[in-house]
């Protein structure tokens, strides 16, 4: 199994002297959760943005990735307001991998149990998934297109093609 | 989906008066890794027992608070020192559930990260899993008599019937 | 004593709707450390603000506050840019009281010890403090123009006169 | 200024492989709160006992330690049952210091809130405070013989010669 870091809410931390919250270039978010596990799970980190600031070519990147790994199982963290289309892009491209996508609605460095809790349940969740692109946050599980962000009420939730 | 929570480690918390640990007998730690959820999930708490003090007696009350479910997948918050006799046990009694244990190392109270990334991996195993039984502790997951705890560095691990 | 909570840094939460940090309209920080802590100190919440944001009426209207307050002593919770600002203004008032100041360089729902640190060091400063006004952060205690904060280096530090 | 950490409570942590908390033979707890601090503080550590297990030997050599330093302040981290035995032994040798004892009613692990509420109120109050023994605790302060534990309550409150 792979861990994909790329960045999103998930890893953001305060940064005293700008007075703001940013995207680290590191993975002590995941670091620090991994460290309660006992398996040996990779982690890989990348792009590391916002994922409002996402474009075609971080996802052709995150693709390539993906397709160049061993690993049959990949976790892709990422921010959560284009989770969606990241998703979508991963799928169309038919890697024959089990791949969960997951993040959070508030940073592991604010409330460290929904990021704990979103990346630890798509783990689960890999385990006996079959092949397909899927998304994990907040309890909510399923395929892709079948979970999405409602942006009005700052959560997941289920829904079909985004409706 | 119903969380049956029996206490253990996973429950204990600090009692500043006789300056000692304790089971309570409630679900607050479950409850503060349910608020990060928007999902509907059934929680029942029985026993509220350090696992060393669970007798036979109590895994027959599981048993038939787990028969007596509605839920076809039921996840088991166990102490971690018997956990392996109570899966052994539901087993045995064949009730075509998916039923998943977890618990913790150490208290949610002491270490959210870890209790949480259990209950949470284990949520997301049951989603896929077949009927059995089956224990999910820091990573491992695996059908109940494939997990077991190495008492003596104080985590889990890989290991067919305990050996 | 009294305790007169201003908002800034220490005070503010993430919003996971606009995915950015506050200030809100309440005490919850404040509250949180005062649940550690047996005695009764009284807790007044005023302006909520950012201290970038804070102006000449809000200044006034601070200390008309501290001055209609029967409590000899007061601590302000206050943001860091401009806490020598409002520090001065309070000075120049002549109140006969015993003032401290202090805030946080990191929001206490990221960061709990430093703000946690903050506010009861200052008010186990004040306890012993003759009338005047004084800044305590980080550590740093003294009268409020011999502690400035070092906006390069994102701390507090000794300095007289702001030089 | 001097730390000094003796233990207690506001040390101990929990060892997973025994299933109970432990006083370390360490400072990470003071460590922890003193690195959201900017200033320059001494720490020692010496004895490392739950003050139920202190005896007179320990007290001696407390008392020799804090003589010994430099320091014309001293804080010391103390186990809350005999925190008044050995502040009264300390205020005996009429040291010619500032000494101010606290500690912790629920370990710095399980609520930082507290411990850090605690030590940095104590290091404030010290601050401005004459030459004597004081114990501050809870948001208590005061001469040592003028605050006692309740035991009852499990809370620290004022109370002329333990009366």
């Amino acid at each position: 199994m792979l861990i994909i870091n790329t960045g999103g809410t998930f890893n953001k931390r305060y940064d005293p002297i700008k007075g703001e919250l940013f995207v680290p270039n590191d993975n002590q978010a995941v670091e620090s959760i991994l460290e309660s596990l006992v398996i040996d799970i990779s982690l890989q980190g990348v792009i590391y943005k916002d994922s409002l600031e996402m474009d075609a070519q971080d996802r052709t990147f995150l693709g390539q990735t993906i397709a160049a790994s061993d690993a049959q199982t990949v976790i892709v963290i990422h921010g959560t307001d284009t989770m969606d289309l990241s998703a979508e892009y991963i799928d169309m491209l038919a890697l024959d991998k089990t791949v969960v996508f997951t993040g959070a609605m508030v940073p592991f460095s604010i409330d460290s149990i929904e990021a704990t809790a979103n990346l630890s349940m798509a783990i689960g969740y890999a385990h006996n998934a079959g092949k397909g692109v899927y998304i994990v946050m907040q309890g909510v599980c399923g395929e892709y297109n079948t979970v999405r962000k409602n942006k009005a009420f700052g959560r997941f939730e289920r829904g079909i093609n985004g409706v």
